[in-house]
Parts: C-alpha cells; structure tokens; sequence
C-alpha cells in the first residue's frame, strides 16, 4: 500500500497517497460529523453547515472562494451523509497548497453572515423539493424513517423545511465546536503529491487547532418493522424493504455484501436475472447490504409498472429467501471476483482513495490495505453467506412503497412488517 | 498523444490509447447510430437495439453473456444517444481479449429472439416511466421536442411505449444493417493495453466484415421557437430555454461552450452567483452550449419554487444578454481553466479516454490531441463570446416547462417563444 497515515499532535490525521504518474491530485478534509450526530433541534444541521462554509470566511466573500479555486481550474465540492461531512478539490498538481487553503479558511474561518445563512436556507428548501420530485430519493428517505424509528439515522440528512429554517448561526457555531474537533478530522490527499511537501502544510493548516477530548459516537438506532406508502400520482410504483443487517465492522459485513451482491448486484444477479431478464417486470431491480457504524440493513429495491408491485414483492422476497439456502459458490465468486476489480479500478481514482481512506479511518481507525479487504473478502464462504442471509430473513421487515401500487396487494409478502 | 489510430482494410477504426501504469482497461465498441438515425416507425428502435444485444447470441444466452464478464469482475454496459450508440466494458488488463469477444459477439450474432424481444419491451417501457417520474429529464426532452419540430432530434430517445412496441426482429435486424457498417464503427481500447496485442483482435473480429458504402448523416434540422408546459402538481418547477447555437465542429463552437460555461458552468459563474448565491432561488442553475453533428443550442436551466419561475425566468435571461455584452476576460479565463483542468482530468481515466476517441471520429473525421483541445480554447477571444452570444440571443427562443408555475409569468421573458 502506498497509501501512509499521520497523526498530528492534536489527533488531526493526514493521508498522503501518491500516484506519481498523475498530473493532477484530489484533496479533502472529512470531519466524522454528519446526520446521525444531529439532536432532534439541529435536525438537518450537518448538511446546513457544509452549505454555509462556502458562504464566506474572514477574509473571504463567497464570490471569492468559488473565483479562486476556478482560476486555476479546481473543482471544490462538499457531501454530507449520514456519518460524516466531506470538503474536497480535484485540481492540478501545482495547486495542492491553493486547495488546502481554502478548505482550511472556509473550515476555520467560516462568517455565518445571517443574510448569508437565510439565503442559503431557501437554497436548501429547494434542494429538499428537488428530492422530494425523485421518488427512488423518497423511497429510501422513507425506508431509513421506517427502519430506525425516533434515532438520528432516521432522519432524511437534507431536514425539513422548518428544521432547516429554524437553524441560526449560533446553532451553527455549536455543532461545529461540537462535532469538528481535531480527533474528527482526517486530511487526505492522493495524486501528484508527496507526504515531504504536504506534512508540512497540513501542519500549518490544522496543526494549530486545540485538542479535546474524543467525542463519544451516538448509540447504535434500534431496527423497527413496519410498512410506510406514499400514494403519489405517478408513473411507477417504488418499493424498498429491508431485514437488520450488520455494522460495517462486524465480522459478517464481507459475507452480507456478497450475499447482497450475489442476490442482486450485477446483471448475472438473481434478481436481475428473475425480474428483469426472464420477466421483463423492472428496469432498475437490485439488492444492497448497507453497512453504518453501529448497524446495517440487507434489502431490495424494484420500480416497477404500479400493478405489478404485489407480483413483485412476492419474487423479491422468493429470491432473497431461495438465496439464503442455495447460492452457490460460483454466484459468490462472480460477486467477489466484481467487488475486487472495483477496488482495483478505484485505486486508479484519486477521488476514489482519498474517500476510502477517510471512511475507513472513521469506521475501522485505521488503513485497510487492498490486499487485506481482497483477503477478508476472499475468506467468506458460502456458509458465511448463508448465516448472514438467514440472519436477516430470520428478522422484521421495515417497507416503503412510493407511488399508486396497492398497499394492500404487499401484505400477504410482508405479513409481519404490515403488522409492525 | 499517445493513442493512435488504425483504420481496417473495411473501413473499421480502431483505437489504441495505452496506459501502462494501470492495471485495468476500459474496452468499447460505438456506432455512429442514434435517435436521429430512425426513420418515424423506428422510433426508440437504437436504445431497443442496444438492449436487445444483450438478450443472446447465436452461442450464449442472456445469462452466460453476464456470466462470463462477471466472473472475471468486468462491467458490461452500453449507451445510445441521439447520434450514437456505445457497448463498453472496464476490465482488469488479463481480460482485454474476452471483452473484446463477448462485445464482438453480441453485435454480429444477436439472437432476437422474439419471446426475449416481448420481455425486453416491458423494461424499456419501464425505463420510459422511470424517465417520465423524473421532472428534470421530461424537461429537457419537452425543450428538445420544442426546438427541433419534425426532425428526429426532437424525440426521445426512449422512445414511446407504443413505438418500442411496435418493433419486432426484423425491424431491429434492419436497423441494424442500415447503420451499423464498418464505417460507422470504432472499437477503441485504453489502459493496460498496448497495439501489437490490441490490433490482430481487433482485426479478427471486425476485420471480416464486409464493406459498405458511407451512409449519408441526417439532415440537418431546422430550429423552432414556443413554449410547452406540462402542469403536474410536483414541489418545484422546472424551467429550460434554449436560443440557436453550433454544431459541435463550427468555429464557434469552442466560444459557445466557454459563453455558456462562465455564464453558467462553475460556482463562480453569473447564474449560480446571480441566482443562487445572491437570492437563494434555486439549488440547481446553469447553463449549457450543446453542439450536435448539425446544429447545436445554448440555453439555461432551473428548478425553483414554482411562484418564483417568472422572476427566475427574468433573471436568466437578463444575465444571458448581460453577459452577451460584458463577458471579461477573466471570467472567460476562468471557464477555460475549468474545461483544461477537466480534460487533464479525463485523460487520467480510460474510459473518459475512449469515449472522448469515439465521440472524435465521428464528428471530426481524426482524434485531436489534448494539446489541439487546449489550443482551439485558448484561440477563443472575448469578441468570440460576444459574437456567439448575440448570435444566439437574436434568434427565437424554445421554452419549456415541467410543474405548477404558472406559464403566463413567462410571456413578458419570452414573448417570442410565447407567441412560436
């Protein structure tokens, strides 16, 4: 692994990962701060806070920021998710320093302006619209609010209208001292660039912060069973369900990914191969396992013709079931054999590393090098499979469905969650 | 440059673009076959097709075509636009040879089978009703519906649900002869792939094919002006105009892309600054310059609240003619330092590479090298822009509209497209 971790001396950690045959280089700050670390008022805060960091520094306006990165080509973006908040650059190779500049100034020395933050509150109110008009977007938000009940990780990260408005720069500056201390932070750059010049900066830039005391992570949500719809106008019909899935470092988490991947990641998935291509019943059909720090979902997803929905569920939850008894290895090697070219061509993605690394360090505190995530996935067996496969069929189901599918036509599939 | 061009004894172009350092390769073969290239009664016929190639061979069946990719980790996909279809793999560099085969395969020997063709139908028609749930992607078929009256650019390239059923083996094995000729066919490879091994592939597996004589492109289509507006009862409206532009091998057409960049491309661009930045109107906003093979557009997109559409109308349009007058050179400077950085960018990535190499030849006839990119932009002056933006503001207007807003808060911004 090329890939080489530092740690300041106020717990602030730098990833340096050259590629020297690049010309360019991607570069991010994570804080291990997202919707899960929100209270029930800062509903939506996260993801408020990394809109409003681009809104202006002490010495910068928000026209600046944007006209600097842009004049010499750079790309600055932000992601908030659930369990963390991302702030990177795509730029050349000569313009590392200009790029850690300004993520560290909009980091550390953001204005809050309150004609500012009112503004980009209605921006965020149109964000929420434009998700709100995507019901594959709907359908998960619904799924999440089903599956985890009254815990943060229920929430949809964007907020609601109200909750997003009632934030002020106050509550701002509070989730940030309390959610972006120097341990939550991980600097992270790959591409033309090398630990001896960039030490030195991320020293300048976050070396200086004060320590504080690691922030505890919030308790792990308990899974809750049960069935949500929207019975929207459209043209199709969404449904998602899920069973309890496991945390991203259990040690079954490699298992449920194949299981996942197996039943229905790729096109010589079964539930590609049983809806899509011997019925001719979805265009857009497939499994997931997501995997979060303190839990993990294993589920499927179809968008299908609205009174096919109950046909439908009935094959998913077939398949899901058959799987769990009969996937054979070559099922599983296939998915294995697609995970790992994946990471293979990951590693050819600037972006893609410096991601990796800082989900890892948040999730396993630590670099996995590709060789250990091909060895931990090459040592799942079937067996494994199975067990994880009928650990979550063993469990409650939590379903949304969006769109004008019958909900009564799901319970007959679904007996339990429709009882929840 | 590093990638070469060869041209088979028929016509077939074949591109090599090695990449040595990487341990993976992107593989893909494209027919300058689109939308455009349909007759009326074979409308959604070149995306049916491109489905369809991947329901069976004379020798492999749907299953084992996704088998035998997957069991090495390549991802099969492919692409059709309005002036091409494209059949692409990622793989890792042992498995050059079995992509090429498999693609190879499921273009020359497709089975057709009509009981596949019926189930492969229903996905589409599904695909169609994915799209029709998608406010953002109606409004752009809605916008080119509008500007290109009778021409086939103006339809979907989905096409209806009736027109995809309405087609039958036959109709695709004609399609198919009319437009996928050697000529019309570049097989492209990038990453770990190097000519001496690439060509006598490529020569063995389109090298037999016999030739054809050059079909004649579509003509070019004929611009048209008006409003259409589709009312659904959805969160935000969604509003795109476009004016006249180029086609992609004008001598303007370099000086549109970088108008309509700093317009509306970065965060530093009039539209995001004017509209989102200083009034929080909208969270998506830009602007576009599209150059097809024969004509081209430069327009401007929102979604917003819907009872803000007719003041977000007025500010796109006047910051559209501002800039037509009072484009600096700095902003012109910072939108070509964004498009270099871009394209610094996709030459680290070898699938950006042969897609780039196909979309060439068939516009420009040869592969312009990076350094030829470069120089085409930096040859654009501010009086281009000026020139190109009053070229496109005099010309009539094509509006479209998907949401609540009301249409007649338009008319002031667009009365020409009001009264088309």
């Amino acid at each position: 692994m090329s890939a080489s971790l530092h740690t300041l001396s106020n717990g602030v950690r730098v990833v340096v990962d050259p590629m020297p045959s690049l010309e360019t280089a991607a570069l991010g700050v994570w804080a291990h701060a997202g919707s899960v670390d929100e209270r029930e008022d800062e509903h939506g805060i996260a993801h408020l806070l990394e809109h409003m960091a681009f809104k202006g520094t002490a010495t910068r306006t928000a026209r600046a920021i944007a006209e600097e990165i842009e004049a010499v080509g750079g790309h600055l973006n932000a992601a908030t998710s659930h369990q963390r908040t991302g702030y990177y650059a795509r730029i050349l190779k000569d313009d590392v320093a200009l790029a850690l500049d300004i993520i560290a100034d909009i980091l550390f020395a953001p204005r809050f302006d309150a004609g500012e933050l009112a503004k980009e509150q209605e921006v965020v109110v149109q964000e929420i619209g434009e998700a709100a008009d995507t019901p594959d977007d709907v359908v998960f938000d619904m799924l999440m609010a089903r599956a985890w009940g009254d815990h943060p990780l229920a929430r949809p990260i964007l907020g609601t209208p109200r909750s997003v408005r009632a934030q002020d720069p106050q509550s701002l500056r509070g989730f940030m001292e309390r959610c972006y201390r120097p341990a939550d932070l991980v600097v992270a750059v790959a591409g033309n660039a090398d630990a001896e010049a960039f030490l030195p900066l991320a020293e300048r830039y976050f070396g200086a912060l004060e320590p504080a005391p690691a922030r505890a992570r919030p308790a792990a949500p308990v899974f809750h069973s049960g069935l949500s719809h929207d019975p929207r106008p459209i043209e199709q019909t969404h449904l998602a369900f899920a069973f309890p899935g496991y945390a991203a470092t259990h040690e079954l988490a490699f298992a449920a990914r194949l299981y996942a991947d197996a039943l229905g990641g790729g096109m010589s998935s079964r539930l590609f191969q049983s809806i899509r291509e011997e019925r001719g019943l979805a265009y857009s059909v497939y499994a997931f396992a997501d995997a979060y720090e303190r839990c993990g979902l294993v589920g499927a997803y179809a968008g299908a013709a609205s009174d096919q929905i109950g046909e439908i569920a009935r094959l998913l939850r077939r398949d899901m079931e058959a799987a769990a008894d009969g996937m054979t290895r070559a099922e599983i090697d296939r998915a294995r054999a697609l995970l790992r070219a994946s990471l293979m061509m990951g590693l050819e993605n600037p972006a893609s590393r410096i991601d990796s690394a800082a989900g890892q360090l948040f999730i396993w505190g630590r670099l996995l090098a590709p060789e250990e995530i091909i060895a931990r996935l090459d040592a799942v067996s079937p067996d494994d499979v199975r067990r994880c496969a009928e650990h979550a069929l063993s469990g409650p189901c939590a379903v949304a469905m969006v769109g004008p599918g019958d909900a009564a036509s799901l319970s007959a599939v679904f007996a339990q969650a429709a009882r929840g």
